[in-house]
């Protein structure tokens, strides 16, 4: 008997997990062994409230597929539930929804949070001894889920921080002074995204100088002390900057720059603003800070046709793995490596499972010996991070502008 | 004999500037009228410091004009400098260094102020009887040169700003919960590029739900009832404001927002901060302020196709109007208005001249009939807007990265 599946999207936005959504759809549509496609509005909290979707009444072919990989952000929409310990009601609720929408498969696209609901609702099904298979599928712009080799949404951010870091170079360098731009980037606790931004000097644009990433405690003074050291230069000096950089005490240097704003409140400032701050303080110079904010998370139009190929194919692969029988298991990214370096021409990768075990809950940063003197990344990581970027990905364009798909969310 | 020719650029960088200065090496690398060409570096300021370099050395051919169109910023970077008024040294200098290179014509590519810089010059080699033709080719994302329907560099930022505002609401919708982003976009007096945001809203994503712009006093009381009328709605609220908006006494918001930092001192702050302040402090809603700063100005990688194409068009242009005889003039677009509408279908743009005292030192600011309620813009806006972004720009793209050139500036 044919059984239906139910996706959802829990976590931040990214440019490519909606690529992994239409991938699930895309393959459930080929399979004679799945009936309905269901959508879960919202992510586990509407699945708890019933706010179920038909995608068939969305995504009809495989055109709109290719439209729904293309739209950023999230088309089923996101929560910030945490599904509860077992036992618990909850799991009962669900239990009795996938019976009544004959529910086979379950998948969950999302970051570390999003993996343990997966652990649980399979560790529930398990000891139910019901059928139902529960898979997860990585994403994350922050690259911090382990054992994959990269997560899908990462590439396409690094693309977009990489170009624009390129692009503030070239615009603060027309006047051939010295100047400085702190941009912040996203990574309260991972400096991958950070890290990304030592592409930009691929185009031959010299920056960023300086990468500051979170792994390694912030020194204030020989931080003071480096800027200085460009200063004799006329031309600009770009410093990427992880929101997360802590001092040695594992203070939030956005914490220390705490500031009091037009009407009396006192405001964290960010990271990138208290740097720039900073610098104007110790070195009086002309200082500009830019935050890519959440522009990064759902930069489509540049998103990097690598990771979005990517992410289409671990979802397509989800789909193989739960009808070959696997539950509690993460998709992962494996690279092949050719030879003895991180990263190999041509850049080749498997998909996988694993237990999700390994993953929920877990973050992985940047290996400290892929940080160089505290203010920059190695050649390894270069190589690690240069194929994620590569390759235009098609964005259907309707009177210049990006032409999205928006879902049916019609209960 | 052949006489050289010299190019200069000034004012702020722009996705499109180096499009005009390659469309001028184009045609002059194919006119036999044309001996050398010349490039000043830093604009005037370079040029009276003899910073001057032959541009044959570093652009040999027509692909190396289309890598050059598709750089960003500068090329020949920028400078600050007003030229004083005649009678000056600086002019005698100029025409010495003019007859030492074999100047006979002499091309910069600004905005209003460097449109002054060409009045001074061609009135100069005009009262000395010198045959030096002196034409300016307009460049400005702020889109407020008079006379021309639009500047070179304004679709790109246009495209840039649109492309985000959707963006952002796609990422900032996907909690299905009220929240408001407010998105601080370049134009301290002309409000064309907040204008633009309008565009966005043709993707389907319903974003920007306000546009305000410098044209019309800010009302905050108004502005705060504004935004309630959308907390009722479980989704988000995108404000799309122009950096120089100003109360009904003529004063800056920004001003009104000053902030002490973690330092002690006071700061302006944007004016997107101040509004998000005071969102927070009447409404207590999520809110949150983007800036989108200087990468506006210099996105490569998203410009319109049209706004390349036209600048390059504009350059080549400027050389046959030099060659016909025309100085002090300044090249415009002029738009064919197949009906009797702001904008048609199809568009056509011609190219033109005007006396360059039309232009100089004036600013066009938006018309106020295209401003609906101080908070929106007309359809009549939309159609003048929608041709200028269209078109996928060819971006030149190596290990996933914009191909830029770099002029070698030996001098």
């Amino acid at each position: 008997m044919k059984k239906n599946i139910i996706i959802g999207q829990s976590g931040g936005p990214t440019a490519a997990i909606n690529a992994s959504l239409s991938g699930v759809i895309r393959k459930a549509m080929q399979s004679d062994e799945i009936g309905e496609i269901y959508g879960a509005l919202n992510g586990i909290e509407g699945l708890l409230n019933r706010r179920i979707i038909n995608l068939r009444n969305s995504i009809k072919n495989i055109d709109d597929c290719d439209r729904l990989a293309a739209t950023p952000a999230m088309a089923l929409g996101s929560c910030r539930y945490k599904m509860p310990s077992m036992p618990h009601e909850a799991y009962d609720k669900i239990a009795d929804i996938f019976e009544e929408y004959n529910i086979g498969y379950f998948f969950y696209i999302g970051g570390n949070d999003s993996m343990d609901t997966v652990l649980q609702m399979s560790n529930y099904f398990k000891s139910k001894n019901a059928d139902i298979k529960c898979i997860g599928i990585p994403k994350t712009i922050d690259n911090d889920l382990p054992v994959t080799d990269h997560t899908p949404g990462f590439g396409s951010a690094a693309k977009y921080i990489a170009t624009s870091i390129a692009e503030l170079a070239l615009d603060s360098g027309v006047y051939d002074m010295f100047n400085v731009i702190v941009a912040e980037i996203m990574g309260r606790n991972a400096g991958w995204l950070a890290a990304s931004s030592v592409l930009a000097r691929d185009t031959g644009c010299g920056a960023p100088q300086l990468i500051y990433l979170p792994e390694v405690p912030f020194d204030t003074n020989k931080f003071i002390e480096k800027v200085k050291s460009f200063s004799n230069e006329n031309k600009p000096l770009i410093i990427a900057v992880s929101e997360g950089i802590k001092n040695e005490n594992g203070e939030y240097l956005s914490a220390a720059g705490a500031s009091v704003d037009g009407f009396g409140h006192t405001a964290l400032s960010g990271t990138g603003k208290y740097l720039s701050d900073l610098i104007k303080e110790k070195i009086g110079c002309k200082v500009r800070h830019i935050e890519f904010s959440v522009l990064q998370r759902a930069a489509g139009h540049i998103a990097s046709d690598t990771d979005m190929k990517e992410a289409v194919l671990i979802g397509e692969n989800a789909i193989n793995a739960a009808l070959n029988g696997k539950t509690g298991v993460m998709m992962i990214f494996k690279r092949i490596k050719m030879l003895e370096k991180a990263s190999d021409t041509p850049y080749k990768i498997e998909i996988d499972t694993v237990p999700i075990e390994q993953c929920a809950n877990k973050e992985k940063t940047v290996p400290l010996d892929w940080i160089i003197d505290g203010c920059d990344v190695s050649e390894e990581m270069v190589e690690y991070l240069r194929p994620l970027i590569n390759g235009k990905v098609n964005t259907y364009e309707k009177d210049g502008l990006s032409s999205y798909i928006f879902l049916d969310k019609t209960v």
